[in-house]
């Protein structure tokens, strides 16, 4: 092994987490996980990675974007994508799972242009809850926008939910004109609105070859939203779109929805949103996008106008993903949730960069010191038996790693600790201790606490804390 | 998307993980966590690649066992072997770091042969906690193998710990005259001693160079383990070996760490064991690997005897490592615990296979249902409208997803659940609804509970959980 310069840092779209970003992170998971359980959630965990023919044709577009595994013989693997695949991967492996609902959190790959600081990254962590089995229709996909709704006020965020469906879509781009086999790349085109102007998409969309007028009529069909009843009442006013199959059966989902949303008492927070297309191959039927809402706008205005972070949840239903495994079709519907977006919006301080000061900074209950005169052997064997001692009894302590330490580096190490014990040869002697409270201004190093016998202590140290 | 025949698997040597498996993996992981806490330990998290360059000549011989990743452009990356280089790469990093406990819990990747029964998976999990930073000698080791002595103990399994000191190893082989180029590989057979008999090794010795008459002498000074302060004895009572500036270091080292065992109480636990090597190529100090204590045997007694799992916890000190990345040294010492051979070991039921039935099962309080006769309209929306009250009251509750349900459905859905909720038409019509305590052999269907009013179901209901 030889010194080596070699390039000190995580791989692009990367980082690491630890201190304060770690506690935040973790307390974003708790939150989530309390509500999954509240709602009956079973927890699941997968493999970071998947055979690559498991994770093909399944994401369009993006698919470009898969983390691939070297081929170093054996099997063909890729890094996850996203947890909703490996979930209807393990669904259609066991056969006895007819009705689950599941959690899980883990991070995915994407091999996308990272911007930390927006919380874009491409190792980053997804929070799934998902609803399988055949259920009345929309009922789960309800409870799924109210899983949604409670996770945001559980995290103190105010945030509009849009919702549209497939069929809907599909429908009107067939009104409107677009061949069948269009559909997916037009769709891919409009998801775009919610970023770029109208001006951009139709551009692409006439480069995917729709005419101008097909173009046209695309638009004024999608670029519309609102409250759901009021959208309701619009599309039902449109005979055009209510003779369409698809859009009529959408429809009648929607209704079902609005009426559940009413019942949760969430409609407030829901916005039909006909652009919203969702990238993903898989989704059959509701889509949804969380977004934090735009402060004093009851609905967002302006489809170019998004907020730096972009959506922080995502998802729909999926109804034909297991089948596509050969077996049995189970209909599914999830959500997923953007953890590190959440986490940008939520971290106090937005400076980059780590705070290493309570990185390392640990959470103690006792310190455990020696003090004597200058013949003083440091009895260091004598901490660690104590110290052990407290360690037993689940009590968080340590001790200079010293053989000989002075007594003002220990009282340094203790700083913020709320416990000292001290030993002193002749206390010892006579199998006694002094445990000390630390307070804040008062001269800590002339107050040695109480003496104490040495089989008292942990009982002492337990009332204290 | 076309339905396709794909192998429905997870990749070779990696598997999911629910219900009853995951449950007591993540006790595990709390009990481990637990002891890293009480010793003053701080969690980081890192990605789960990293550049290849960073983890390059890091592992010996089991380099060839490393995961990469496609070249897709831009860096080339692998999968992390383990938790060790990645934090000392963090270290390097952060130059403001220059002493932290830190502990990580994550998978870690090796394209090993596996044996899933065994606990020996190619993604598997690693616990570790390493300190990091300058002490008096060993100090930090001993509160190392004192924090694998109470993760045991919490864990309630009986361990022995192996020890050995890689400077007394290589002035062992240097001494029986092992040249300096052939000690890494030479120290690579030695380390089999636990798997192969001895005559294996010495032709594995005498294939790598070695004359008939060093590995000989080699087999002789190695295969030597027993109480630590025993071995001392035999050790200093050898002036060849003692001449030796590496091993009379050791032995210096070791006579410390025999002191420091005695006051944690802990040396009955711990073996010298010279024929300890450890495979990777960083260790420069005290390494250290956990068996299962042999039942009935203070001692194992016969080198090749070993238990089915192998080595459930292992590691040394690395003083080199972070200096490699070319910027200041700092010595570390730290251990990591293979979790999945412990799960192995712990797991109640030695069957293979989930355990469906309890992967699907909930854990809720409430179940909230809806009776009435032939007219009843099911109530779905009502039902909706009073178990949302109950999740935002952070209560576990679920209610039947159908908008007629039948009562029998309801009630069979809502097995093991404690307490139901039962709506009515006249109830509601009244702000009532029924409360209703499950009890064991109870006729269910005719105890339809007690009439409480509406605005009291939350605060009768936190009474009874």
């Amino acid at each position: 092994m030889s010194r080596s310069s070699v390039q000190l840092k995580t791989p692009k779209g990367t980082r690491d987490w630890v201190g304060d970003d770690l506690l935040l992170r973790e307390n974003i998971f708790k939150t989530i996980t309390d509500v999954f359980k509240r709602h009956g959630g079973t927890p699941l965990d997968t493999p970071v990675f998947e055979l690559k023919e498991i994770l093909s044709e399944k994401y369009g577009e993006d698919s470009r974007l898969m983390y691939g595994l070297e081929d170093q013989g054996g099997e063909i693997c890729s890094l996850r994508f996203d947890l909703t695949v490996p979930f209807a991967r393990w669904l259609a492996m066991n056969g006895n799972v007819t009705h689950i609902k599941r959690y899980q959190i883990a991070k995915v790959y994407r091999r996308d242009q990272p911007a930390i600081a927006r919380g874009r990254l491409r190792e980053f962590h997804q929070c799934d809850f998902d609803i399988a089995g055949v259920y009345d229709p929309m009922v789960p996909d309800a409870e799924i926008l109210c899983v949604i709704a409670e996770v945001f006020e559980a995290l103190g965020l105010d945030v509009t939910i849009k919702v549209n469906h497939r069929r809907i879509l599909d429908g009107l781009f067939a009104v409107a004109g677009v061949s069948d086999e269009k559909i997916r790349s037009i769709s891919s085109a409009v998801d775009k609105l919610d970023k770029m102007p109208w001006d951009d998409v139709k551009k692409e969309m006439q480069e995917k070859g729709l005419s101008d007028k097909v173009a046209d009529q695309v638009g004024e069909y999608v670029r519309c939203s609102g409250n759901i009843f009021d959208m309701l009442d619009d599309l039902n006013s449109n005979e055009n779109l209510t003779a369409n199959e698809d859009v009529s059966a959408g429809i009648a989902d929607m209704g079902l929805l609005a009426c559940y949303m009413r019942a949760f008492g969430i409609e407030q927070k829901v916005s039909f949103d006909c652009s919203l297309a969702r990238g993903l191959d898989y989704y059959s039927g509701l889509i949804f996008e969380v977004i934090m809402r735009p402060s004093g706008e009851p609905e967002p205005q302006s489809k170019a106008q998004t907020n730096q972070v972009g959506s922080i949840a995502a998802g729909g239903r999926y109804d034909n993903l297991v089948g596509m495994y050969g077996k049995r079709p189970i209909p599914c519907v999830g959500i997923s949730f953007g953890v590190d977006r959440i986490f940008t919006i939520l971290q106090p301080k937005p400076e980059k960069g780590l705070k290493i000061s309570s990185a390392v900074s640990r959470n103690l209950d006792v310190y455990v010191m020696a003090l004597g005169d200058k013949e003083f052997d440091g009895l260091l064997p004598e901490r660690m038996a104590v110290t052990r001692q407290l360690w037993k009894a689940g009590i968080r302590a340590e001790y200079l790693a010293k053989v000989k330490p002075k007594s003002l580096q220990q009282f340094k190490a203790s700083m913020g600790v709320p416990l000292a014990v001290i030993l002193g040869q002749d206390e010892l002697a006579a199998g006694q201790v002094r445990l000390k409270v630390f307070r804040p201004e008062a001269e800590e190093e002339k107050d040695l606490g109480q003496l104490i016998s040495m089989e008292n202590l942990v009982e002492e140290i337990k009332k204290l804390l």
